[in-house]
């Protein structure tokens, strides 16, 4: 991969994660090239922002041809590291653990669970998914037998910052939080011991709130949505890259 | 409101929730003050991109005196209308739609569950958080008993754009997707008759695997993240609005 350490901003990784999203949609349309210009119209941002993000991480169309969407499609699927799989253990087996982990089309992109972890004795023993919920304070060992690279976290909110905790000690460094509150490094009081162990930990945090907020917004201000394309133009392609 | 119809960027939108959120975080830790490039360093944005979102909606601060949070807290949750009560109905009450039903947090921001629904048997007539699931035949008659302003569409992915049109035939103007899959007015096939039907509709996606998929690139490349402000940080503010 051609990445640098330069400084690429957050909302690129954002928006090749919507533009892996638009590709996978053009190819279950069967549509095989697009361009910039086609990519920033569906992604509401502006071609030179398509042509700058992808910039990144390499050159990837044609000038006057643009992209050939299967092609496209692989490429940032390996930058965002989704050829390969990704071995998933849950801390938080209530309602929300089970419908994560239940979630179709997490195994699309070979995230796998491999281990179900919960604090309470009403759920741990049960199996779910052919798997058996253990106790969170076996993850240490757990972690020590087989290669865990991330934890979904899926607890209430008032234990998340704990069992962020409990996942980084273990020796995971990515963090998906699903509890409505945010678990942040910044945020992690006290030793610099721990402040050292969360440096190399990624948080991504998947706000349901987010969504009912934006939504309260343009439910209220319709005419404030940014205009949507009319299905007739889903098919037209511009080929400059 | 002072809102006009002037192009706001559905960005904007976002950046104003992730405000919101700080300022709630800094109201929790009786942090009473902050500003522009206070905000803008806790949002990872610019302060000038942070004054240019709030301008659309009015003046909020006092130059060279920053923000009192509880104020600016209370402005935008009036501009993004989370000062009203919001009727929603959830359709599909599986896992995915129990794990939204009982999601901590929605009733922070008087999101109220007013009726559940799904087409199997096996879920009709369950009760859920004291509520009767009813089968989505029955939505229509039911949205006209009493309003109901949101729909959060909770179903497999399959069946996401059918239960989305039930959801608008019905009347319902705000849809929340959590299936795996996009629901697009622009992606309605069909009639002009659906076609304007759709048109004062709102949609916003709740995207699992768009985290699943940053967090990837992340824990891959642990020294491309945004550097993370120091703990001790989180108290500073600088009083320039």
């Amino acid at each position: 991969m051609s990445v640098s350490s330069q400084d690429i901003p957050t909302a690129a990784i954002s928006r090749l994660v919507i533009y892996l999203r638009i590709l996978e949609a053009l190819e279950a349309a069967e549509i095989s090239r697009t361009s910039s210009s086609d990519l920033a119209e569906r992604a509401q941002v502006t071609a030179f922002q398509v042509r700058k993000d992808l910039a990144y991480f390499g050159r990837f169309g044609t000038r006057g041809m643009g992209y050939t969407v299967p092609l496209l499609k692989r490429e940032l699927m390996r930058v965002l590291g989704l050829n390969r799989t990704w071995n998933v253990v849950i801390m938080g087996m209530g309602r929300l653990g089970q419908a994560v982990a239940n979630y179709p089309g997490a195994s699309d992109y070979q995230f796998g669970y491999v281990g179900l972890f919960d604090i309470d004795p009403e759920l741990v023993g049960r199996e779910i998914r052919g798997l058996k919920v253990q106790h969170a304070d076996e993850l240490k060992g757990f972690v020590q037998t087989r290669p865990v690279d991330l934890g979904f976290l899926a607890v209430p909110p008032e234990h998340a910052q704990a069992a962020a905790q409990t996942l980084v000690s273990a020796g995971i460094r990515g963090i998906l939080n699903f509890a409505p509150t945010m678990i942040q490094p910044r945020l992690i009081p006290g030793s610099s011991e721990v402040e050292s162990e969360w440096k190399a930990v990624s948080v991504e945090n998947v706000d349901f709130l987010a969504g009912m907020k934006r939504l309260a917004f343009y439910t209220l201000n319709p005419h404030l949505r940014p205009s949507e394309l009319k299905p007739s133009e889903l098919s037209s392609t511009e080929l400059e890259a």
